[in-house]
Protein backbone atom coordinates (compact mmCIF):
# COMPACT_ATOMS: atom_id res chain seq x y z
CA UNK A 1 0.00 0.00 0.00
CA UNK A 2 1.18 3.65 -0.74
CA UNK A 3 -0.06 4.77 2.20
CA UNK A 4 2.70 2.87 4.12
CA UNK A 5 5.25 5.09 3.21
CA UNK A 6 4.39 7.84 5.11
CA UNK A 7 2.82 5.86 8.16
CA UNK A 8 3.95 7.33 11.35
CA UNK A 9 5.17 4.73 13.42
CA UNK A 10 6.24 6.32 16.72
CA UNK A 11 3.36 7.35 18.68
CA UNK A 12 4.75 10.14 20.74
CA UNK A 13 4.69 11.78 17.14
CA UNK A 14 1.08 11.36 17.18
CA UNK A 15 0.73 12.37 20.57
CA UNK A 16 2.27 16.02 20.25
CA UNK A 17 0.23 16.09 17.15
CA UNK A 18 -2.98 15.91 19.28
CA UNK A 19 -1.50 17.99 22.13
CA UNK A 20 -0.57 21.42 19.64
CA UNK A 21 -3.70 20.88 17.69
CA UNK A 22 -6.60 22.90 18.64
CA UNK A 23 -9.86 21.08 16.84
CA UNK A 24 -10.54 17.96 15.61
CA UNK A 25 -13.74 15.80 13.81
CA UNK A 26 -16.15 13.47 15.70
CA UNK A 27 -17.41 10.73 13.10
CA UNK A 28 -20.36 8.63 14.98
CA UNK A 29 -23.47 7.45 13.54
CA UNK A 30 -26.50 8.71 14.04
CA UNK A 31 -30.18 7.49 14.86
CA UNK A 32 -30.71 5.95 11.38
CA UNK A 33 -27.53 4.69 11.35
CA UNK A 34 -25.67 7.23 8.79
CA UNK A 35 -22.59 9.08 10.05
CA UNK A 36 -22.22 12.46 10.95
CA UNK A 37 -19.02 14.36 11.57
CA UNK A 38 -18.57 17.33 14.11
CA UNK A 39 -15.83 19.64 14.32
CA UNK A 40 -14.96 20.30 17.58
CA UNK A 41 -12.30 21.60 20.27
CA UNK A 42 -10.97 19.05 22.50
CA UNK A 43 -7.89 17.94 24.88
CA UNK A 44 -5.61 14.92 24.84
CA UNK A 45 -5.11 14.37 28.75
CA UNK A 46 -4.02 11.28 30.74
CA UNK A 47 -4.02 9.19 27.20
CA UNK A 48 -7.80 9.83 26.19
CA UNK A 49 -9.55 12.36 23.99
CA UNK A 50 -12.07 14.91 25.62
CA UNK A 51 -14.11 17.21 24.59
CA UNK A 52 -17.61 19.43 26.36
CA UNK A 53 -20.71 19.72 24.70
CA UNK A 54 -24.56 20.76 25.76
CA UNK A 55 -26.06 17.75 27.67
CA UNK A 56 -29.06 17.81 25.59
CA UNK A 57 -28.30 17.82 21.86
CA UNK A 58 -28.33 15.24 18.98
CA UNK A 59 -24.75 14.52 19.67
CA UNK A 60 -25.14 13.38 22.88
CA UNK A 61 -28.21 10.72 21.85
CA UNK A 62 -25.89 9.47 18.89
CA UNK A 63 -23.07 8.69 21.24
CA UNK A 64 -25.81 6.59 23.92
CA UNK A 65 -27.24 4.93 21.36
CA UNK A 66 -23.80 4.02 19.33
CA UNK A 67 -20.21 4.55 21.42
CA UNK A 68 -18.20 3.27 18.80
CA UNK A 69 -16.39 6.29 17.50
CA UNK A 70 -13.35 7.59 15.16
CA UNK A 71 -12.10 11.12 16.15
CA UNK A 72 -9.37 12.96 13.28
CA UNK A 73 -7.40 15.75 13.13
CA UNK A 74 -5.39 17.18 10.67
CA UNK A 75 -3.13 19.79 9.55
CA UNK A 76 -2.08 20.69 5.79
CA UNK A 77 1.12 22.63 5.76
CA UNK A 78 1.80 22.91 1.79
CA UNK A 79 0.67 22.83 -1.33
CA UNK A 80 3.30 20.76 -3.65
CA UNK A 81 2.35 21.98 -7.01
CA UNK A 82 3.18 20.02 -9.92
CA UNK A 83 5.71 22.16 -11.82
CA UNK A 84 7.95 21.76 -8.42
CA UNK A 85 8.94 18.41 -9.72
CA UNK A 86 7.10 18.02 -13.69
CA UNK A 87 7.86 20.64 -15.96
CA UNK A 88 4.56 19.03 -18.29
CA UNK A 89 1.74 17.30 -16.64
CA UNK A 90 -0.36 17.94 -13.39
CA UNK A 91 -0.52 14.65 -11.77
CA UNK A 92 2.34 15.24 -9.08
CA UNK A 93 0.62 18.22 -7.84
CA UNK A 94 0.17 17.20 -3.66
CA UNK A 95 0.03 18.25 -0.39
CA UNK A 96 1.87 17.75 2.63
CA UNK A 97 0.15 17.38 5.77
CA UNK A 98 0.18 15.65 9.29
CA UNK A 99 -3.40 14.09 10.44
CA UNK A 100 -4.04 11.96 13.03
CA UNK A 101 -6.77 9.09 13.72
CA UNK A 102 -8.27 7.79 16.53
CA UNK A 103 -10.78 4.84 17.33
CA UNK A 104 -12.44 3.85 20.29
CA UNK A 105 -15.41 4.10 22.92
CA UNK A 106 -17.16 7.21 23.86
CA UNK A 107 -17.85 7.91 27.44
CA UNK A 108 -20.13 10.45 29.07
CA UNK A 109 -18.09 11.60 32.44
CA UNK A 110 -19.76 12.17 35.25
CA UNK A 111 -17.93 12.23 38.11
CA UNK A 112 -17.25 16.23 39.06
CA UNK A 113 -13.44 15.78 40.04
CA UNK A 114 -12.69 14.44 36.30
CA UNK A 115 -14.76 16.63 34.38
CA UNK A 116 -13.17 19.39 36.60
CA UNK A 117 -9.86 18.30 35.75
CA UNK A 118 -11.00 18.06 32.53
CA UNK A 119 -11.93 21.56 32.28
CA UNK A 120 -8.80 22.60 34.00
CA UNK A 121 -6.79 20.95 31.15
CA UNK A 122 -8.79 22.70 28.12
CA UNK A 123 -8.24 25.97 29.98
CA UNK A 124 -4.15 25.24 29.97
CA UNK A 125 -4.44 24.41 26.38
CA UNK A 126 -6.73 27.09 25.03
CA UNK A 127 -5.53 29.81 27.31
CA UNK A 128 -2.48 29.04 28.58
CA UNK A 129 -1.30 32.46 29.80
CA UNK A 130 -3.45 32.05 31.88
CA UNK A 131 -6.05 35.24 33.48
CA UNK A 132 -8.96 33.54 35.46
CA UNK A 133 -9.29 32.25 38.66
CA UNK A 134 -8.52 28.29 39.10
CA UNK A 135 -11.73 25.72 38.48
CA UNK A 136 -12.98 24.52 41.43
CA UNK A 137 -15.77 22.88 42.33
CA UNK A 138 -16.37 24.47 45.64
CA UNK A 139 -16.90 27.63 43.66
CA UNK A 140 -20.56 27.54 43.31
CA UNK A 141 -20.14 29.85 39.53
CA UNK A 142 -17.82 26.58 38.22
CA UNK A 143 -19.76 23.63 40.35
CA UNK A 144 -22.94 24.92 38.00
CA UNK A 145 -20.93 25.27 34.75
CA UNK A 146 -19.37 22.25 35.21
CA UNK A 147 -23.01 20.58 36.09
CA UNK A 148 -24.85 21.91 33.22
CA UNK A 149 -22.15 20.55 30.57
CA UNK A 150 -21.63 17.30 29.27
CA UNK A 151 -17.78 16.11 29.16
CA UNK A 152 -16.73 13.08 26.81
CA UNK A 153 -14.19 10.74 26.89
CA UNK A 154 -13.29 8.84 24.10
CA UNK A 155 -11.12 5.40 25.78
CA UNK A 156 -8.29 5.07 22.60
CA UNK A 157 -8.53 1.76 20.84
CA UNK A 158 -6.28 2.36 17.92
CA UNK A 159 -4.65 5.33 16.99
CA UNK A 160 -3.08 6.23 13.59
CA UNK A 161 -1.03 9.07 12.26
CA UNK A 162 -0.43 9.97 8.49
CA UNK A 163 2.69 12.89 7.79
CA UNK A 164 3.27 13.21 4.35
CA UNK A 165 6.63 15.04 3.78
CA UNK A 166 8.02 13.45 0.56
CA UNK A 167 9.52 10.38 2.50
CA UNK A 168 9.40 7.80 0.03
CA UNK A 169 11.07 10.25 -2.73
CA UNK A 170 14.94 9.79 -3.80
CA UNK A 171 16.89 12.05 -2.01
CA UNK A 172 17.27 14.47 -5.08
CA UNK A 173 13.46 15.34 -5.57
CA UNK A 174 13.21 15.84 -1.87
CA UNK A 175 16.18 18.49 -2.14
CA UNK A 176 14.98 20.35 -5.07
CA UNK A 177 11.30 20.97 -3.66
CA UNK A 178 12.73 21.41 0.09
CA UNK A 179 14.50 24.53 -1.92
CA UNK A 180 11.90 25.55 -4.03
CA UNK A 181 9.55 25.42 -0.73
CA UNK A 182 12.39 27.87 0.49
CA UNK A 183 12.43 29.78 -2.57
CA UNK A 184 8.73 30.20 -2.31
CA UNK A 185 7.77 31.61 1.01
CA UNK A 186 4.65 31.34 1.36
CA UNK A 187 3.22 31.58 5.08
CA UNK A 188 4.29 27.55 6.26
CA UNK A 189 6.98 26.93 3.54
CA UNK A 190 9.98 27.28 5.76
CA UNK A 191 8.27 24.85 8.23
CA UNK A 192 7.35 22.42 5.66
CA UNK A 193 11.09 22.20 4.74
CA UNK A 194 12.26 21.64 8.11
CA UNK A 195 9.51 19.24 8.74
CA UNK A 196 10.59 17.01 5.09
CA UNK A 197 14.06 17.43 7.05
CA UNK A 198 12.66 16.04 10.42
CA UNK A 199 10.79 13.23 8.62
CA UNK A 200 13.10 12.17 6.26
CA UNK A 201 16.37 12.12 8.25
CA UNK A 202 18.39 8.75 8.09
CA UNK A 203 16.96 6.20 10.94
CA UNK A 204 19.95 6.07 13.61
CA UNK A 205 21.97 2.69 13.69
CA UNK A 206 20.22 -0.32 15.38
CA UNK A 207 22.36 -0.51 18.25
CA UNK A 208 22.30 3.69 18.52
CA UNK B 1 -31.56 26.26 20.84
CA UNK B 2 -28.37 28.52 21.35
CA UNK B 3 -26.35 26.65 18.10
CA UNK B 4 -29.04 28.92 16.18
CA UNK B 5 -27.45 31.77 17.24
CA UNK B 6 -24.89 31.36 15.00
CA UNK B 7 -26.64 29.18 12.31
CA UNK B 8 -25.36 30.88 9.10
CA UNK B 9 -29.01 30.65 6.51
CA UNK B 10 -27.31 32.42 3.32
CA UNK B 11 -26.09 28.88 1.26
CA UNK B 12 -23.99 31.25 -0.85
CA UNK B 13 -22.13 31.96 2.35
CA UNK B 14 -21.41 28.22 2.92
CA UNK B 15 -20.70 27.86 -0.72
CA UNK B 16 -17.72 30.10 -0.37
CA UNK B 17 -16.57 28.52 2.39
CA UNK B 18 -16.36 25.24 0.46
CA UNK B 19 -14.97 27.31 -2.17
CA UNK B 20 -11.94 28.62 -0.49
CA UNK B 21 -11.33 25.84 1.87
CA UNK B 22 -9.13 23.01 0.78
CA UNK B 23 -9.45 20.20 2.79
CA UNK B 24 -12.29 18.75 4.10
CA UNK B 25 -13.45 15.94 6.48
CA UNK B 26 -15.34 12.64 5.26
CA UNK B 27 -17.29 10.71 7.52
CA UNK B 28 -18.45 7.13 6.48
CA UNK B 29 -19.87 3.87 8.15
CA UNK B 30 -17.58 1.08 7.56
CA UNK B 31 -18.27 -2.69 7.11
CA UNK B 32 -18.90 -3.07 11.13
CA UNK B 33 -21.18 -0.40 11.41
CA UNK B 34 -18.61 2.25 12.80
CA UNK B 35 -18.06 5.57 11.53
CA UNK B 36 -14.68 6.66 10.62
CA UNK B 37 -13.22 10.26 9.50
CA UNK B 38 -11.06 10.77 6.72
CA UNK B 39 -8.96 14.19 5.81
CA UNK B 40 -9.39 14.68 2.10
CA UNK B 41 -8.64 17.59 -0.47
CA UNK B 42 -11.92 18.39 -2.10
CA UNK B 43 -13.16 20.73 -4.64
CA UNK B 44 -16.85 22.23 -4.43
CA UNK B 45 -17.73 21.98 -8.43
CA UNK B 46 -21.09 22.24 -10.06
CA UNK B 47 -23.12 21.96 -6.84
CA UNK B 48 -21.46 18.91 -5.50
CA UNK B 49 -18.37 17.46 -3.55
CA UNK B 50 -15.70 15.61 -4.86
CA UNK B 51 -12.83 14.03 -3.78
CA UNK B 52 -10.37 11.72 -5.30
CA UNK B 53 -8.83 8.17 -4.00
CA UNK B 54 -7.34 5.28 -4.94
CA UNK B 55 -9.85 3.11 -6.80
CA UNK B 56 -9.15 -0.17 -3.78
CA UNK B 57 -8.58 0.48 -0.26
CA UNK B 58 -11.14 0.59 2.42
CA UNK B 59 -13.03 3.73 1.86
CA UNK B 60 -14.27 3.11 -1.66
CA UNK B 61 -15.50 -0.27 0.27
CA UNK B 62 -17.30 1.79 2.71
CA UNK B 63 -18.90 3.62 0.09
CA UNK B 64 -19.96 0.79 -2.31
CA UNK B 65 -21.85 -1.00 1.06
CA UNK B 66 -23.05 2.40 1.96
CA UNK B 67 -23.48 5.32 0.43
CA UNK B 68 -24.74 8.28 2.61
CA UNK B 69 -22.28 9.90 3.91
CA UNK B 70 -21.52 13.37 6.28
CA UNK B 71 -18.59 16.11 4.68
CA UNK B 72 -17.51 18.53 7.11
CA UNK B 73 -14.90 21.11 6.60
CA UNK B 74 -14.00 23.83 9.50
CA UNK B 75 -11.56 26.84 10.06
CA UNK B 76 -11.00 28.09 13.69
CA UNK B 77 -10.18 31.88 13.56
CA UNK B 78 -9.64 33.12 17.22
CA UNK B 79 -9.60 32.00 20.14
CA UNK B 80 -11.43 34.16 22.41
CA UNK B 81 -9.68 34.04 25.75
CA UNK B 82 -12.09 34.71 29.01
CA UNK B 83 -10.41 37.42 30.64
CA UNK B 84 -11.22 39.58 27.27
CA UNK B 85 -15.00 39.29 28.60
CA UNK B 86 -14.47 38.05 32.44
CA UNK B 87 -12.09 39.45 34.99
CA UNK B 88 -12.48 36.21 37.24
CA UNK B 89 -14.13 33.15 35.64
CA UNK B 90 -12.90 30.87 32.75
CA UNK B 91 -16.20 29.67 31.19
CA UNK B 92 -16.33 32.64 28.93
CA UNK B 93 -13.32 31.22 26.87
CA UNK B 94 -14.42 30.13 23.57
CA UNK B 95 -13.56 29.81 19.97
CA UNK B 96 -14.56 31.83 16.87
CA UNK B 97 -14.77 29.86 13.59
CA UNK B 98 -16.49 28.46 10.61
CA UNK B 99 -18.21 25.22 9.99
CA UNK B 100 -20.12 23.82 7.42
CA UNK B 101 -21.68 20.19 7.21
CA UNK B 102 -22.82 18.80 3.89
CA UNK B 103 -25.11 15.28 4.15
CA UNK B 104 -25.43 13.43 0.93
CA UNK B 105 -24.94 10.06 -1.22
CA UNK B 106 -21.68 9.36 -2.54
CA UNK B 107 -21.41 8.17 -6.00
CA UNK B 108 -17.91 6.83 -7.34
CA UNK B 109 -17.61 8.60 -10.66
CA UNK B 110 -17.42 6.36 -13.81
CA UNK B 111 -17.52 8.74 -16.95
CA UNK B 112 -13.89 9.85 -18.05
CA UNK B 113 -15.51 12.97 -19.43
CA UNK B 114 -16.75 14.11 -15.88
CA UNK B 115 -13.25 13.01 -14.39
CA UNK B 116 -11.37 14.57 -16.23
CA UNK B 117 -13.28 17.70 -15.78
CA UNK B 118 -13.46 17.46 -12.37
CA UNK B 119 -9.72 16.74 -12.18
CA UNK B 120 -9.44 20.24 -14.16
CA UNK B 121 -11.74 21.75 -11.01
CA UNK B 122 -9.02 20.22 -8.74
CA UNK B 123 -6.16 22.15 -10.33
CA UNK B 124 -7.83 24.77 -10.41
CA UNK B 125 -8.14 25.27 -6.82
CA UNK B 126 -4.89 23.90 -5.42
CA UNK B 127 -2.38 25.44 -8.12
CA UNK B 128 -4.44 28.98 -9.27
CA UNK B 129 -1.42 29.70 -10.75
CA UNK B 130 -1.30 27.20 -13.89
CA UNK B 131 1.82 25.73 -14.37
CA UNK B 132 0.88 22.08 -16.12
CA UNK B 133 -0.50 21.48 -19.46
CA UNK B 134 -3.86 21.17 -20.07
CA UNK B 135 -5.93 17.94 -18.54
CA UNK B 136 -6.82 16.22 -22.10
CA UNK B 137 -8.31 12.32 -22.22
CA UNK B 138 -6.81 12.36 -26.03
CA UNK B 139 -3.10 12.53 -23.64
CA UNK B 140 -2.25 8.85 -22.63
CA UNK B 141 -0.68 10.07 -19.86
CA UNK B 142 -3.82 12.05 -18.12
CA UNK B 143 -6.05 8.93 -19.21
CA UNK B 144 -4.18 6.11 -17.92
CA UNK B 145 -4.26 8.41 -14.34
CA UNK B 146 -7.62 9.45 -15.05
CA UNK B 147 -8.62 5.19 -15.28
CA UNK B 148 -6.30 4.75 -12.10
CA UNK B 149 -7.84 7.48 -9.71
CA UNK B 150 -11.39 6.93 -8.03
CA UNK B 151 -13.41 9.79 -8.06
CA UNK B 152 -16.54 10.30 -5.95
CA UNK B 153 -18.92 12.66 -5.78
CA UNK B 154 -20.90 13.48 -2.80
CA UNK B 155 -24.39 14.35 -4.47
CA UNK B 156 -25.68 17.18 -1.84
CA UNK B 157 -29.06 16.63 0.08
CA UNK B 158 -28.21 19.53 2.98
CA UNK B 159 -26.07 21.44 3.72
CA UNK B 160 -25.57 23.55 6.96
CA UNK B 161 -23.42 26.52 8.01
CA UNK B 162 -21.93 27.48 11.44
CA UNK B 163 -20.13 30.82 11.83
CA UNK B 164 -19.47 31.68 15.12
CA UNK B 165 -18.65 35.88 15.34
CA UNK B 166 -20.04 37.02 18.39
CA UNK B 167 -23.52 37.54 17.25
CA UNK B 168 -25.52 36.74 19.63
CA UNK B 169 -23.77 39.14 22.10
CA UNK B 170 -24.65 42.54 22.94
CA UNK B 171 -22.85 45.76 20.63
CA UNK B 172 -21.11 46.58 23.67
CA UNK B 173 -19.55 43.07 24.49
CA UNK B 174 -18.69 43.07 20.53
CA UNK B 175 -16.73 46.19 20.10
CA UNK B 176 -14.90 45.33 23.10
CA UNK B 177 -13.75 41.68 21.99
CA UNK B 178 -13.31 43.74 18.20
CA UNK B 179 -11.09 45.88 19.97
CA UNK B 180 -8.63 43.64 22.24
CA UNK B 181 -8.41 40.99 18.95
CA UNK B 182 -6.87 44.07 17.36
CA UNK B 183 -4.49 44.87 20.24
CA UNK B 184 -3.41 41.55 20.52
CA UNK B 185 -2.48 41.22 16.81
CA UNK B 186 -2.05 37.42 16.41
CA UNK B 187 -2.06 35.80 12.71
CA UNK B 188 -6.05 36.17 12.15
CA UNK B 189 -7.28 38.19 14.78
CA UNK B 190 -7.81 41.57 12.39
CA UNK B 191 -9.38 39.07 10.21
CA UNK B 192 -11.44 37.60 12.98
CA UNK B 193 -12.33 41.57 13.95
CA UNK B 194 -13.50 41.89 10.63
CA UNK B 195 -15.72 38.81 10.08
CA UNK B 196 -17.13 40.12 13.48
CA UNK B 197 -17.93 43.47 11.55
CA UNK B 198 -19.41 41.46 8.37
CA UNK B 199 -21.63 39.11 10.60
CA UNK B 200 -22.87 41.81 12.99
CA UNK B 201 -24.05 43.86 10.74
CA UNK B 202 -27.45 45.50 10.85
CA UNK B 203 -29.55 43.72 8.21
CA UNK B 204 -30.87 45.33 5.14
CA UNK B 205 -34.57 46.43 5.37
CA UNK B 206 -37.05 44.12 4.03
CA UNK B 207 -37.83 46.25 1.36
CA UNK B 208 -34.68 46.77 0.80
Amino acid sequence: MRRKEFAVEDRREAEKFLEETSYGFLGLVTESGDPSVVPLNFVYFRGAIYFHGSQAGEKMNSLRRHNRVCFSAAREYAVIPSYFTDAKYACPATVFFKSVMVRGKAEIVQDPGEKAEVFAAFMRKLQPEGGYSAIDLNDEVYARQIRGTAIVKIHIEEMTAKFKFGQNWPEEKRASVERQLLERGREADAETAEQMRRYNKPKPADNG
